[in-house]
């Protein structure tokens, strides 16, 4: 019987490649043991609701409205819906023809992505134009579109931080694209080195490779650094220097857990940075509903915002994202509230302040909670989570393990990570799904386990660590390095 | 100043080829005149909500209330939401990690898999494993991530018919393969001949081109018609012998208007066979809650399921689906609805009963009402819409208006189809965006505008149009062809 297409053998090389760590084989395990009955704790994704959060109210009542507008004629509706969520229901739907069942334009329903800009506006001090925003089902697949309008193939390069969220190792590797890594410096707080990155243009130049484009995660994922205006504004010059696109990946723009380094966007800096820069230098953002405070990951909703990209190219992107209709109308309302939601005097603005507030300064609470609880851990050293979702220790594993894992033919991070799953039933991803230099080893877990349940976590966590090194460590003394 | 990675000569080329005609010149020109005020029926595109169908109660209120799980807990829900859809929300809540704002398995909510092999079993007459379906937004994302496990580069072919669904040409070009026509005979009532195919199949190959799949669209986008068991034998036969991927987009499997040719899944067909093609073919069939009587385009829920598909391609197949996490939960939960809708008994099924037989009659008499409008008409002839929601008459255009649209530098369908659009308002697409035989024109329109409008519509077309046969044609007389 011959091969065929389907088989495992004939399928195309770039989807063989590919690497999603985030749910790889520490997930499948996981997955596994919570079939056979074990309590796992997903710590492997930031995926707020999963592990506990409730979600905001008044959303939730104006999408509920919207997907059930007979609802809006039943004499009943004041008794359970505030009347500012009718309102709203009723402003969205007319913003649509054919409420949620219809495909809306496919960059997004125009009164939303007017919403959008006016958000934008309001955050940056710059006008902002809904024709050139789009709104997209996630900004995992904003990101995957313009990724694949600029690579065009193996010698076209974009500049990925490592560590790195993986969706950019796994979209370049898709799309037969080439990463070129420039390291995020951990000992500086995951800080950006302009030097670093000249090195890693040049040498990937060297190798023949066009660098296209610049990724910057702020706040990093999985990393938790805030970028100083300083450092976006080296960013932005060198963009402009090597005539790269710039792509913001700032889902975590609402994540913010100090308050030396509040989130500024890529876009703020570059217009105050004036002419020619604010004319010449490209630059896409992305945003979700599925961080922030928010959470509505299972919503999928985000947008991708354009700036000095020629209306031509607009209209290429444009018609790429017509292929597939329309995002999600749900997610698009979802975005519409999220950069529009009830303000003061609002009917519902009171409780949506105060789950707002709770949420962020929950996770504030459990950020703090967390990075003590690994720099308590023998061997471990980790960086305050400035912002985002993540904490991202460093795991000093002693030859000894290294030596085992080898033996296991596994990477010395995943061995731990998956001794920590066995042991404790938290699921983590190894520091290797993300990249990290040579011989140093970390893990990822999301900050999201319910607050009162961090204690217990972190203990667990404490316990197997500590059983680990002992267990590994040379007994004449091995010591931090 | 150098040009930049997102200038428009610098896009990846495949970006670039791509066309997507149902969202293309002639949407662009009817959103304008729109936009200046004038009045516009959108039949571009299979959008049933954007015409004025009402949704279906039932799925709509549980939706609502997996959306706003506090509901459940007000004493007050029972005065707006019956019993049956409260269980349901229950239920569906109960089947998720965190409710709709929780990303779910990349493959869809297992317990929303589970009814839709239930309801594969029950459509087949053969079990059908969860394990092999999964869970997307909307049916096209489905198609187009298959067809990116299959293609590997510009000498992998995909057999296409033609006329086609332009998802297909559009998604082909952007992943570089090669699409391979077959042309359906619009004489044989857009039936498929099998010589026409292995043609084809030998013509590629001439030319160095792997021919690795075959799409067939059952009931028919833009023809309508429903393949026969004969049909779909003879087809499942050649991909044997061609070792071809058979790609069934079933998406109008519930969309029937005549009783002399039910839809019969390839699957079914497939498995009827028997042993040895049983068990060797490949096949992966696509479904969607977009279509049918539900029309819930906007919500994006789409499934598709493998036959014969090893598992370790199944898992790069998982892998993909994971970089973008999860589909949309919502259109999920829709998609189970739909494949387990109230039955007798349950206190909605009467009016579940009711709307949907209310919608499905409708089309049936609008899929008439068009047919006979449009065959009523000068140079115009059209095959009965037997199922799917479009209709694709042949238009015979005078030489002197093909002639004038060549000096316009236009094709003359697209030449017709502007004149129409601006003339009476009727947004259509030109035959030319699905493919059609040298020299011949169609236009494609949905079935879909409002029953009460529809005399009107066809009324205002057939003016427009037997003006402008008058005007161009020959008056020395010209004659059907």
């Amino acid at each position: 019987m011959s091969s065929k297409a389907l088989d495992y053998e004939n399928l195309n090389e770039n989807v063989k490649k590919c690497q999603y760590a985030v749910r790889g084989e520490l997930y499948l395990r996981a997955s596994e043991l919570q079939k056979e009955g074990k309590k796992i704790i997903f710590t492997n994704v930031g995926n707020p609701h999963a592990l506990g959060q409730k979600p905001l109210t008044f959303p939730r009542q104006v999408i509920a409205l919207c997907q059930a507008p007979f609802l809006l004629d039943d004499p009943n509706v004041g008794l359970i819906f505030p009347a500012d969520a009718i309102a709203r229901a009723k402003q969205f739907l007319g913003m649509t023809s054919g409420g949620l069942g219809a495909y809306s334009d496919s960059r997004g329903i125009p009164g939303v992505r007017k919403e959008v800009a006016e958000f934008i506006e309001r955050r940056d001090g710059y006008p902002s134009d809904p024709e050139l925003i789009f709104l997209t089902d996630g900004a995992s697949k904003g990101v995957m579109q313009i990724l694949n309008s600029i690579i065009r193939g193996p010698s076209d390069g974009i500049l990925v931080p490592v560590p790195q969220y993986p969706l950019y190792s796994a979209s370049i590797q898709l799309l037969g694209g080439s990463l070129v890594p420039y390291y995020l410096e951990e000992t500086a707080n995951w800080g950006l080195d302009i030097n670093d990155l000249r090195q890693s243009v040049a040498k990937a130049r060297y190798t023949g490779i066009t660098v296209r484009a610049m990724v910057i995660i702020n706040p990093g994922n999985p990393t938790g650094q805030c970028l100083s205006v300083a450092n976006l504004k080296q960013i932005i010059q060198f963009c402009h220097q090597e005539n790269l696109v710039l792509l913001g990946d700032e889902v975590y723009q609402q994540n913010i857990y100090q308050d030396e380094r509040p989130f500024i966007s890529a876009r703020k800096v570059l217009l105050d940075m004036g002419l020619p820069l604010s004319k010449e230098v490209q630059l896409v953002s992305f945003h979700t509903v599925s961080k922030g405070y928010w959470g509505e990951c299972g919503q999928r909703g985000g947008y991708f915002e354009m700036t000095n990209i020629p209306p031509k190219a607009v209209e290429e992107i444009y018609k790429v994202a017509s292929i597939s209709l329309s995002p999600n109308v749900p997610g698009q309302i979802f975005m519409g509230l999220m950069v529009n939601p009830p303000k003061p005097g609002d009917i519902s603005y009171d409780q949506y302040a105060r789950e707002s507030k709770g949420i962020l300064e929950s996770l504030r609470r459990r950020a703090h909670m967390m990075t003590d609880g690994f720099n308590s851990c023998r061997n471990v050293v980790c960086n305050f989570t400035e912002g985002a979702m993540y904490s991202f220790p460093q795991i000093r594993l002693p030859p000894r393990a290294i030596e085992t894992a080898n033996k296991l033919g596994k990477a010395a991070d995943v061995f731990y990570c998956l001794r920590l799953l066995e042991a404790t039933g938290i699921s983590t991803v190894p520091g290797s799904g993300f990249g990290q230099k040579e011989g140093v080893f970390h893990l990822r877990t999301t900050i999201l386990p319910a607050e009162e349940d961090m204690p217990a976590i972190m203990e667990s966590f404490k316990k197997f660590n500590d059983e680990f090194m002992e267990k590994y460590e040379d007994h004449k003394g091995y010591s931090r390095m």
